[in-house]
């Protein structure tokens, strides 16, 4: 795989002459072909998203000054203590530059294993993405000017939504998701409200229905005065439905 | 529809000695159909949730003095400054309560339409669902413990993904998504590694694949050099597809 990038052995021309001096390069690529060779020398930073397979492969090209990073914000937010970042592999590494990784937003060490930060980063990215989704497919719904609905939503994440979302990490643990103040039966109807609002409005529905059938599935399981946040059970007994249906 | 639910004739009856006497009545049902009557008097602040149809209904039935509301919240954030709750209907009852609905949370309110609550209840709800079932599906692929990752996500959401939105409403309105600092064609490979991680990891994989399904839906519209935000464009036309194909 290396050299096979002609872009990653333009990098790694243009990084010859400086790796020499330098105690640290830090990577962020396109995806991991690009990833260059860094002759020996300095760590190696690599904030490239991909899988943890490349995370570990990765690892190996680099033994004992590797640590793989996951930049969790566009370009624009690096560089501001709250923006996030997620570091796992060579410990030494971590702890040698950690004040320099700082300069780049707020640096969570999360082990040794290359892969973690990898696996963090899709977990992440799946949020993000659900979550603006979901922002989307309410501002079609509204359909006012996003800028008038916007600051309301936000608000409600920052506060109250963020909250719940705190109180569901108790409910995870203790694997126990006591419905005192929702859950899934009281939800389930007001679900339905919301597809036929979004089919009415001839917009795509394929989210509320989703969302929907995930709950159906765990009123079935038998949690229908539990929690929202029993559908992890959902979630992770999912991919075993379809052997048995 | 009405006296039919006993439950209603109940809350009716309670009421029936103090309405007499009372400015405002704040009625929070499990469903509409639970809504009892009140005597002449009282203005009605409704803050039960159910369709936009259904708070029209209940504004024909309260004329001059009903007021649709949503609380977005659980139970135990009532009464905090950050609780979001929106109104819409009568903008008189509005104005005349409005000190005493602060006293609730956060009191916005929306215009004469009574029915506009009713559709931005349904647009938050889909928003937090949306936001929970990502967070519930990253807690599952990750799955160390929801305490250790969770506030990692919480101080993401706050202020990266907080931020995202906001920009997003802005190209939402523009009908412009550049795609400057991400772009759907970049976003695709990183949801084919999320599906494979979450498949690898036995769990469920419907909302991953919804997301990379729209995410390819714009891209064949011709929106790969676009941002997230375009796909509000596929949602906005989703209702049509099924004609066309």
């Amino acid at each position: 795989m290396i050299g096979a990038n002609p872009r990653a052995k333009a990098i790694a021309d243009a990084l010859e002459p400086v790796a020499g001096q330098a105690e640290l390069v830090v990577i962020c690529a396109e995806d991991y072909s690009t990833v260059p060779d860094v002759p020996p020398g300095p760590d190696i930073v690599n904030l490239t998203s991909g899988t943890t397979e490349e995370a570990v492969e990765a690892a190996k090209r680099f033994p004992g000054r590797y640590l793989d990073g996951a930049l969790m914000a566009h370009p624009e937010h690096v560089g501001r203590p709250e923006t996030v970042l997620v570091y796992s592999g060579s410990p030494d590494v971590f702890a040698r530059h950690e004040k320099t990784l700082a300069r780049l937003g707020s640096a969570t060490y999360l082990g040794p294993d290359p892969a973690t930060a990898s696996l963090y980063d899709a977990a992440m990215l799946n949020f993000a993405w659900a979550t603006l989704i979901g922002y989307l497919q309410s501002a079609a719904l509204v359909n006012v000017e996003a800028r008038t609905f916007t600051p309301l939503l936000t608000q409600w994440l920052k506060s109250t939504v963020a909250d719940v979302i705190e109180g569901y990490a108790g409910q995870i643990d203790a694997g126990s998701y006591p419905g005192d103040e929702e859950w899934l039966e009281l939800d389930e109807p007001l679900m339905r409200h919301l597809i036929v609002a979004t089919e009415q409005r001839g917009l795509d529905s394929a989210l509320p229905r989703l969302i929907h059938s995930l709950t159906t599935r765990g009123i079935e399981a038998g949690s229908g005065a539990e929690s929202f946040a029993s559908l992890v059970e959902v979630i992770r007994g999912g991919g075993q439905l379809p052997a048995t249906t």
